[in-house]
């Protein structure tokens, strides 16, 4: 629906299943042309690259598990198909520096959906950040907690929801840090900017049987003396997806919270708060660039995955077209994954050390 | 956007200005057949139904100005080609109940953007009074403030912000009860399944060389005995699009704000609050089935407005595949554009009358 | 606890009941001297009036039903004593009108209970617009929605809970106007300083077997072409004391909900929004004078009526001093009083007629 | 303020500074007799406990800067005065085991104000997790956000507002921790019950030249296995008084926000969400107790601070009457001061050790 939003990007071709046979009949459902409904990724990168350059796909949207990220991704990129990539980047930090040098040596476009960046006010409160109307940044505080995960432990005593998240074969070192925790991270230093130079942190399996964390907070230390809490959990009871931050600064401070995305709530002291709304002419170029609609008329998750897909649309066709790639465009990077894998390894390296304060492993 | 979203709909064929050469240069834009982009609305009409059935388009979108949508809803349901129209329906309450008998005759598909009514919560709403969970209904209230029509008096003594809403050649017999108040009047009988019986209505200029309504306040007198407050402006000051419902009955009282779309309020004396949020298992299943993500992702506008056209899609393919139409599809129809345009014209007479309570006008 | 508060005021004497009896269980409750613990308001009055200067009662408290407002109130001023009264003033027009002369006669100070103008922030709304800062008014907002008397008419068919003020031997013309909505037209022309002009009415008794109204709504014209939506119910079910008001002006527009009484909201096109909150030190003079804590540090209902009670002390402080009354002291006075039985006879005659518009009665 | 709510307490007598004419003057503005305006604290405790039962004070309040609440109770207690302190506790953890020993020597009641602890929806969290609605508690977030004492380091580069707190010599070992940090630690104690085993903890000093900290965060591990995140500081700007709570329990979760004081929000997995609201009769017969107004009609800061009083008052007048003291009054103990002293310390010790996990203290 994100990549279908704007009308820019068509859906021609695809690999569906690791089953041919579910792959096929997916491709169909979705009115493809079954010649190009693939039985295996490396079927479908071997074949589209095969296609003259006006007919074949002119990216790749990866939306596997963690740990088929990179296979899939290197197979693409050596076969000179643009990539999007789901997050976290890989299934280990290893994986994802390997992958890194793949792509440098492509020359092609990867984008990974960190989707929470492509809200608007996000964009915005990035853009107060960039023209110091902060000041300078003291704390931050960034939430990602979810109850999807919970379970009435006093009365079945079992697990309760389990996924290939949960499962250390197919996610990696860490589930709840991996799955979510990287999306808070990301957000931080999106809008931030700001790098972690060191972290405290305590991982958590509540819910026995559990293999990975279901819970996790951070202390953080920024490079230049701002600190942080980070904290993502699964199991908090009746959250939903409320993914927040609050950025204090000497100047003023702001809040924007995921479920209601459409506002971005600035605080100062011995001045009124001000709440910046989406869609209107006083926010600055980037937040109205990002934006479809006009002021109340309000917009949300859809539209701001779409937004990566938008960002990630002008590389591509930039790409295609033989021009010669821009150094700033506004979507997630290689960079912020193999940073985000940077920041699970250390996380899962510090908590194992009981919390001990531990500097940020090296890129 | 909207009718991009879900996948089901293409665009193939259009007219995109009543001058040819810009809607030529539009349809290049939008990577059209030319020979498919037309220079006006009638030969539009005659072009694609003397198509193939295959590849005539299965239905036209008219967003044009209020006194536009008969005429060319007539020439395209002549054509027998399905039609999606915005409201209000027509320029006159006449006009509307001669497009009506054209609808009725060519039996082809008639739906009306009362985009509003898409929204999942929305749905949850009219279903929990269709379950009768809040008992007999004794009051409605409805708003639609906004501001964008506001002008400094004081500073200026002008006019301010125009557009074709405000010229009566164009719009009607009304501007705000018309553009906005319209959409307050099909929500909350969308809702609620209440009949207006009469309305005590006064309309209001506020901005002096306006010739039609910016704001107007309608009391409202509902078959069975429930009363309605329905008020809509242009002119309040800061306000964006906050259109906003509740509806109170003996056992409980509901709450809807557009702003904040992904929740329904619940009150009820004696016990605690109440909120319901889009997208968990506990709603109604037409509440499910109009959510597109997860709860905690948010929706919003766009894809409220999609669910019109999905409902829309759904009686369309059963038209263009030779079914009989079913009686109960999921979005406002002709006669929910007659009661629009009764709705209109009867509060018009009424502030014409000094506010005198009057009947609602034959439909 | 309201003239508690502030450790200005003493209970010293009183009588608490039209019985006797229990009067003088009530003042032993209370720990006062039983010689001042009054078996009538008459014998009260007069036997405090022949106390010495320095140790009768500086001042009586009427918390009775409405009809003995005027008859205890006429007794104590004739005495020379002044009056702090509940609202509204009177069980008639005519009866507020006899008492307005009785005040003037005396030379006292009569302050009426209209408690909700006493919240800091209701006065920096207020002074607000004396500062011209909303502009022109246009449109005046103002709601006072309960639940209290809501009933389950369907299954019970019972009138459910009554009490004095559905009585109209005690109340007077009306309940739910008299009781709420006379506070609602206080509040707006406290805070706007509008007069209204003309109303156009609608009381409704939704519950069977009552006798007055428990549901009302108004169309106000104000002076000066402002206009105005006043309504108050005591059946929405699920409501609890949710006054709020909402003023537009050409320059910004304001907000203000009693239930969360610490902010006021600020609207203004094209502007972010604004919220100010009480207990800082940007508010205007007079929301700082009335305000007891820090910011942050939340006030409510009692600190607000406990500053109607600090305006009238400092009015019974001057005239108990012998000095000469101040013009502008800030608590609801007399003429309050009388406006609000112009404002309820006005309503009644209106709501009789049809809802033809009507002339603000003589006051 | 607090004290005079409810009628039941009068200021008769006080040493209301260090220096004698200023206790004098003071004393003057109170309107008390001059007999009983003290020179110093010694004096005043000597001089009452001289006075016959019924005319001395039943107990005093003692406001003044940590270093001086144990001696200055200390006296009191050992003349046999009741006692009603500020907190935290004491200057040091090992003042207010002393202090403990004086407490149960002396047998008179010893409350600490706590005063959060009176609000009646917190009392309402602690009587649903006693009634086990939350299932086994998993986490607990609770956060004390001020920033009133942010400096625009950018711009000045000084250390802006200053005060007591922010003295080691009257402070104690902690200025965030200690002043705000133990109403953290006390509120998520009272609701939940539950007890620090070992904590976590980095305290900042973020305003250059200030010798204590002006912001702290907290992992702690609780007995039984519950964690949490308590976090408190000064610097963030723009907040004012956000002190708020999460508890996270299997069967359901809590929220409280004191800057919203009359609402509980629950939360649970594939539920609607509730809100729970003062002075409803669904509340606890705890939350009933200490409410004063009826729904709708907040309450805040000061009736939540008089609730701490009146607890005590029954304390207090039941030692006063030569009864038996109870087990189980509703305000905080000698106990909770300790504790707090502990969790002061610790903190201490564990953000000085790198952040180590550390043990609480032995209280």
């Amino acid at each position: 629906m994100a990549a279908n939003l704007d009308g820019r990007i068509e859906l021609v071709a695809g690999c569906f299943s690791s089953n041919p046979n579910i792959s096929k009949l997916s491709g169909a459902d979705l009115l493809l042309d079954p010649s190009r409904v693939y039985s295996s990724y490396k079927v479908m990168a071997s074949k589209e690259a095969a296609l003259p350059k006006s007919e074949r796909i002119d990216f790749v949207s990866i939306v596997t598990p963690n740990n088929s990220h990179c296979p899939v991704a290197k197979v693409f990129l050596e076969a000179g198909i643009n990539v999007i990539c789901d997050k976290p980047l890989a299934f280990s930090l290893n994986e994802g520096k390997e992958l890194r040098k793949v792509v440098e040596k492509s020359g092609k476009v990867f984008a990974l959906t960190h989707n929470y960046t492509g809200y608007p006010m996000v964009k915005e409160a990035k853009q107060m950040i960039r023209n110091r109307e902060l000041g300078k940044i003291l704390k931050v505080v960034v939430e990602y907690p979810q109850g999807y995960a919970i379970t009435d432990l006093g009365n079945k005593g079992e697990s309760g929801i389990s996924n290939w998240r949960m499962d250390p074969k197919v996610a990696g070192a860490s589930n709840c840090m991996g799955d979510i925790g990287t999306h808070a991270e990301n957000l931080a230093r999106y809008i931030t900017g700001l790098e972690i130079e060191e972290m405290c942190a305590e991982l958590s399996t509540f819910i026995p049987g559990r293999q990975l964390d279901d819970d996790g907070t951070i202390l953080v230390r920024y490079k230049g003396g701002a600190k942080g809490i980070l904290f993502a959990s699964q199991i908090l009871n009746g959250e939903e997806n409320n993914l927040n931050i609050r950025v204090y600064g000497t100047k003023c401070s702001i809040e924007w919270f995921q479920e209601h995305p459409n506002e971005l709530i600035v605080k100062e002291v011995n001045q009124p708060r001000i709440i910046k709304r989406r869609g209107n002419s006083y926010l600055s170029a980037v937040a109205r660039k990002y934006s479809r609609t006009p002021f109340g008329h309000p917009e949300a998750f859809i539209e701001a995955f779409a937004n990566v897909y938008l960002a990630a649309a002008d590389a591509i066709e930039d790409e295609v077209s033989g021009r010669k790639l821009k150094k700033n465009y506004d979507f997630p990077t290689i960079e912020d994954g193999v940073t985000g894998m940077v920041f699970i390894a250390t996380a899962v390296k510090s908590s194992n050390s009981k919390s001990k304060w531990t500097k940020m492993l090296k890129a």
